[in-house]
C-alpha cells in the first residue's frame, strides 16, 4: 500500500505538522509559483513548502532554508510512465533513469518482460534489484506470459518459461504492484490453468492488460477475469469500449507503436481520471530528440487539450490506477515528485519547456551529477548460442522450381500489426528467392538461448533494403535472432556479424561496411551512456537508410515481426504464423 | 485491498469467463437498460448480465436462467455512504440495512464512534461483528478520538478511553480501512503523543478527517499528517480549499447538519471524481419521510446537476477514495450492486425513483423479505449509572441573588456549531433562573458511566420551550444525560424518567404526559424496526413542539450541544465549555 504521508515515524510526523504549521523552516519553499490543483481542476498562485522530501504546505506563505521564487513558472506533478519495457530503451535501469528523470518522468511502472524471457526469474530478480537502486521509483509487474505463448502450443522457442509458482517469491516485494500485461488472452478465455493460476494469484493486486482490438463479449470476459487496463488501444471507438468495460486505457506513444494523436482526443475533464499515458517500447534516441512523457503531454497541449486534463492525466490519474495514493498531486502529505515549467508562449497551445524536475524534493540535475553511477556488469556471458549460420541455413522451398504463390507478411509504418500478402514469386533451385525490386525479401528467426539451430525462414514486404541485411537479438518476446536482408549470404554475414558482439544490432552492407550496436546485457542492453546509444542509433538508422531501407523505425519493426500474439502474419523459430489462427503455416501457399 | 474480480478460486474464474463469453447462461440479465458508464459519463443502452453476485457481461447481448426487461429504466451503481455513525440513526446495524438497503444505499463506512464512547473495545468489537451480518457491505473506521477530548483536558468525563494500542486488535480485521474522523485536531497538531501514534499507525490506511473551519497552515498540517477527508464542510470556499489540499470532501445531509444545497454545486466532472456523499447522522423518521443518499442525489438533480457526475460522485468515486476496488461501476469484474431507477420525466430535473436494488445480484427487497431476524440482545445492561437527581442538583450561582450577565450557549437551527450570547440574567437565592419568555432555558449534562453524580449545568438559547422539559442519553461524543428544561424540578422528573427506561430519549411535560423511546444498547440504540422508531420519534417531536419547541430535530440538536470539539460554547459534566479556547468557564461572567 502506498499512501500519502507514511512517515518512517511519529517524530517524523511531528517535524512534519511543526513545518507544515510554519514553526520550522521548509528544507525548500518554490515561491509565487502557478501550481495545479488536480482536484478541481485549476492553477492557483502561492508557495509551495517542501520538507524532508515530502510537500508540507501549499498557497499559505512559508520561508524555507532554500527558497526560490518562481514567479511566472508554473508546477505540475511529477509524471509517471504507466507501463515501460526498460529493455527496449535498450539502457539498464539507471541509464533509463538519467535519460527520462531530467524529462519530468518521476515514476514508471515496469514490467520486465523482455530480459524475464531471456533469463527467466534470474531476469525478473536483476530488474527488482535495479529498480532499488535509483533516485526515480520504478515499480515492477511481474512478467505473467513467458513465453508469450505457451509451449504447448508450439509456436516459437524461448528462452524460459515463467509459470505460476515462479512469481511467488516476487509477489509481496514492496515494488511489485502487480501481474504484468495478460497478452495470452486467448489462453485467460480458453482456460489454460497456468495463466488462470496467475490471473488468481494477484486477485488482491493490479492485473495488466494487453489486448489489441477484443471486442464484445470477449473483451468483456478479459475485464470479467480482473484485468484493468490496456496500452494496446489504437482507435478511439476501442478505448470508448475498453474504458466503458472497466479497462483504463494507457495512451501510449512509443518508437514504434504511437497512438497519441488518435487517443489524446479521448480526454476531458470527465476521463482525466480514468486515463494514463506510457511509453511501452521507446528508445534513447527519441527520448532525447522528442521527449518520454513531456512529449505526450506537449502533444496534448498543441491539441488544444486542457492543461489541467493533461497534466492529471499524466500524474494523479496514473498514480491512482495503481494504487499509488502517496504521488501525483502538489498537495501536502504527497511525495514532493514535481515538475517546474514555462509556458511557450501565453497560450498553453504551444506547449512548454522544462525548468527544474524534483525528486522527492531535490533538483533532479544536480543529484544525477552527484551520483556515482557503478557499471552494470551483472547478467554477462554468452548471448548467442546458435550453431554456424550459412547461406544455406535461409534456403526454402528448396526442389520445387518455377513460378508459386507465397505468403508474404506486410509490415505497416508505425504498427505492430502486420498484414498477410499473397505474392507471385519464382523459386529456384536454391529455393524461394527475394525479389528487392518488389520489396520481396528475407526473413528469419533463429533460436539463440538452448543452440538447437532451429530456423524459421519467410518473406517480408516493406522494408525496402536494396543491399545487405540488418540482424538482431531483439526480438519479441522470445528474444531470438531476427535478420531480415536481400540474400541469404548477406543474412548468415549479418548474423555472424552479431554474434561476435554478443548481441545487439547490427547492420551489414559488406564485409567493409558494418555498423553495430552491441547489447551486451542478455542481448538488449547496454550500460553505455543514452547520448552514446542515441548516436549509434542514428549512425545505425542512417546505415540502414542506405542500404534502402524506407521504415523509419527498422529495428523496432523487425524486432516486432516474430511476437506471435499480435495479428497478423508473424514469423518465430518454427516458421511463419498465422496469428489468427494461432498456427505455423507455410511459406509457399498449397 | 479490494479488487475487481477477487473470485474465490480459480474455478470461480472460469465460471465468470464462460458466463461472460456466453458460453454459460448468467444468473440474471436485465436487458435493454440504460445503464451509466462513470468511466466515460453516458449512460448506454444494453444487457447487463450478472453471475454468482458480479457483474459478467454489459452491453453485449446474453442469456440468463433469469431475464428482466428493463426498456425505458436506467441502472446506476449501488450508492455509498462514506461516512455514517449507525448509532445515530438509533437502530442495530441490521435494522439500519434494513432502512438504507432499499433505498440504494448498498455500501457504507462506519465509525462505530458513539458505542465506543459508551462502551470501549467491547463497542467496537461489537460494531465490527455486527457488520459481518448482514446483507450490505458496511466497513468499519476504528475510533480514534475516544473521548473527543483527551482527559488531561479535562473537559467532559466519558465512558471509556481508547489509546492507540487499543486499537492494534482490530486494525487488521477485513473490515477495517482506517482510522475514523480525526476530531482532536488540536491535539494532532500540537503533539499529542497518543494521537500521533494513532495517525502514524494507520499510515497504510485511510485516516478520516474532521476539521470544521480548519484553513491555512493549520489546514496544511492536517492534510500534511495523512488526512484524506472531512465530512464537516459547511461552505463552498472551506470546501475548495479543503480539497486543494488533498482532502476530499464528504458532501453531508444528515438530520441536523445539512450540506448538500450549500456543497451539491461544488461537483462538475472534473470534481466527480473527487468527492463523495455521506449522511453521518441521520434518523429513520428522515431516512423513511426523505430517504438516504438517494435524497443527496435528488436534491443535486433537481438542482440541475448532471447525472453522470452526481451518480459517480455517489458510487465509483466513494469506493476509490476509499480502497474498495471492487465496486462502484457497472462493468465486468465489479461486485454487483445496482439501482434500477425510473426518471420521474423526461428531464432528469424531476428526480427518479428507485424500482429496484440489487446488492451482489439479488434483488434487496426478496433477500431482505426472506431474512431470518435475530433480535440484538447483545451489549444490555444499566445505561444509567447516577446518583438520585432532584432539582437540586440543577442549581448555580446560588448565594448572589440580583441581576448578572450571563454566558448564554445559542443553538442555531440546523447547524451543530453554536454561537456564545451574553444576556442579563435574574439570580435569586435559589441562584440563576430559567426565562422562557425570552426563550433562556437551563441546561445540564450529567455523567452517566461511572456514577460519579459530576454535573454542568448552564443556559441555552434556542429551544424555545414553554413548559416542561427533555433529556436523553444520546449526548455526543461522551453520551453522559443530557437535559433542558424550563425549571429545575421538570429537569430532574425527565432525568428519573430517563433512568426507568434505561436510556433514550424523554419529553416530560407532566408526571401524566411523558412521552419516550426507550434505546437499551448502550442508551443509544434499539433493535426495534425503523418504521416503530420514526413514529415514536415524530411523536416525540410533536411533544416537544406542544411544550413549545421551535426547533425542527431538538433531540439531535440537544445532542450535539456536549460535543466540545465543535465551537463555540458547549456544555459537559464539568460546565460550560469554551471551544475556541478549550476550557471550562462559568455561566455568570465575572
Amino acid at each position: 500500500m502506498f499512501q500519502k504521508a507514511s512517515y518512517k515515524n511519529p517524530k517524523q510526523l511531528s517535524s512534519v505538522i511543526d513545518t507544515a504549521l510554519g514553526r520550522e523552516k521548509a528544507d525548500l519553499v518554490l515561491k509565487n509559483v502557478a501550481f495545479l490543483d488536480v482536484f478541481t481542476g485549476s492553477f492557483v498562485e502561492g508557495d509551495i513548502a517542501i520538507y524532508g522530501g515530502y510537500i508540507v504546505g501549499i498557497c499559505d506563505s512559508y520561508q524555507g532554508i532554500e527558497e526560490r521564487d518562481c514567479k511566472g513558472l508554473h508546477l505540475v506533478p511529477g509524471f509517471i510512465d504507466a507501463h515501460v519495457h526498460i529493455e527496449s530503451s535498450l539502457m539498464t535501469p539507471a541509464r533509463y533513469e538519467e535519460s527520462v528523470l531530467p524529462l519530468g518522468t518521476t515514476s514508471a511502472i515496469w514490467d520486465p518482460h523482455e530480459i524475464a524471457n531471456v533469463k527467466g526469474c534470474d531476469g525478473i530478480k536483476w530488474a527488482i534489484e535495479s529498480s532499488e537502486k535509483l533516485l526515480m521509483d520504478v515499480f515492477v509487474m511481474l512478467p505473467g506470459c513467458v513465453p508469450s505463448t505457451s509451449r504447448d502450443q508450439g509456436l516459437e522457442s524461448g528462452g524460459a518459461e515463467i509459470v505460476a509458482r515462479d512469481l511467488l517469491q516476487f509477489k509481496d516485494h514492496p515494488r511489485v504492484l502487480g501481474l504484468a500485461e495478460m497478452m495470452n488472452y486467448p489462453g485467460l478465455l480458453n482456460g489454460d490453468e497456468d495463466i488462470h493460476a496467475k490471473v488468481h494469484m494477484f486477485s488482491q493486486a493490479r492485473r495488466d492488460g494487453h489486448c489489441p482490438g477484443l471486442t464484445g463479449h470477449q473483451l468483456n470476459a478479459y475485464a470479467a477475469a480482473g484485468i484493468h487496463s490496456c496500452h494496446e488501444t489504437v482507435t478511439k471507438s476501442e478505448a470508448l469500449e475498453k474504458l466503458m468495460k472497466g479497462i483504463h486505457t494507457l495512451i501510449r506513444e512509443g518508437s514504434c507503436a504511437k497512438n497519441a494523436d488518435t487517443l489524446l482526443p479521448l480526454i476531458n475533464s470527465y476521463t482525466s481520471s480514468v486515463l494514463a499515458l506510457c511509453s511501452d517500447d521507446r528508445n534513447p534516441a527519441d527520448i532525447s530528440s522528442e521527449g518520454h512523457m513531456d512529449f505526450i503531454i506537449n502533444l496534448a497541449l498543441k491539441a488544444s487539450c486542457r492543461p489541467e486534463d493533461i497534466f492529471r492525466v499524466a500524474s494523479y490519474s496514473a498514480a491512482k490506477m495503481y494504487g499509488l495514493e502517496d504521488r501525483g498531486a502538489i498537495a501536502p502529505g504527497y511525495q514532493a515528485d514535481l515538475c517546474l515549467i514555462k509556458k511557450n508562449a501565453d497560450n498553453w497551445d504551444a506547449g512548454f519547456k522544462m525548468v527544474d524536475v524534483f525528486k522527492k524534493g531535490k533538483v533532479v540535475s544536480k543529484e544525477l551529477a552527484h551520483h556515482t553511477r557503478v557499471p552494470d556488469l551483472s547478467l554477462r556471458g554468452n548471448n548467442i548460442h546458435t550453431p554456424e549460420i550459412t547461406a544455406k541455413s535461409f534456403h526454402i522451398g528448396e526442389g520445387q522450381p518455377g513460378p508459386a504463390q507465397a505468403r508474404v507478411i506486410k509490415v505497416l509504418e508505425n504498427q505492430i500489426v502486420t498484414e498477410e500478402m499473397r505474392v507471385e514469386i519464382k523459386v529456384s533451385k536454391k529455393g524461394v528467392e527475394c525479389d528487392p525490386g518488389k520489396d520481396i525479401l528475407k526473413i528469419a528467426v533463429i533460436e539463440r538461448h538452448q543452440g538447437t539451430g532451429q530456423i524459421g525462414v519467410g518473406l517480408v514486404h516493406g522494408f525496402g533494403l536494396q543491399s545487405g541485411a540488418i540482424a538482431t537479438s531483439i526480438n519479441h518476446d522470445s528474444h531470438n535472432v531476427i535478420v531480415v536482408g536481400v540474400d541469404d549470404e548477406s543474412m548468415a554475414a549479418a548474423v555472424e556479424a552479431l554474434r561476435e558482439i554478443n548481441g545487439g544490432i547490427v547492420v551489414w552492407q559488406d564485409a567493409q561496411n558494418i555498423s553495430c550496436l552491441p547489447l551486451p546485457i542478455g542481448g538488449l542492453m547496454t550500460d553505455e551512456s543514452p547520448k552514446i546509444i542515441a548516436s549509434r542509433l542514428k549512425y545505425l538508422k542512417n546505415s540502414a537508410k542506405s542500404l534502402g531501407c524506407r521504415l523509419h523505425e527498422p529495428f523496432l519493426q523487425l524486432s516486432f515481426l516474430a511476437l506471435p500474439v499480435i495479428p497478423s502474419l508473424k514469423i518465430t523459430d518454427k516458421g511463419l504464423v498465422d496469428v489468427n489462427k494461432f498456427q505455423v503455416v507455410s511459406t509457399l501457399c498449397e
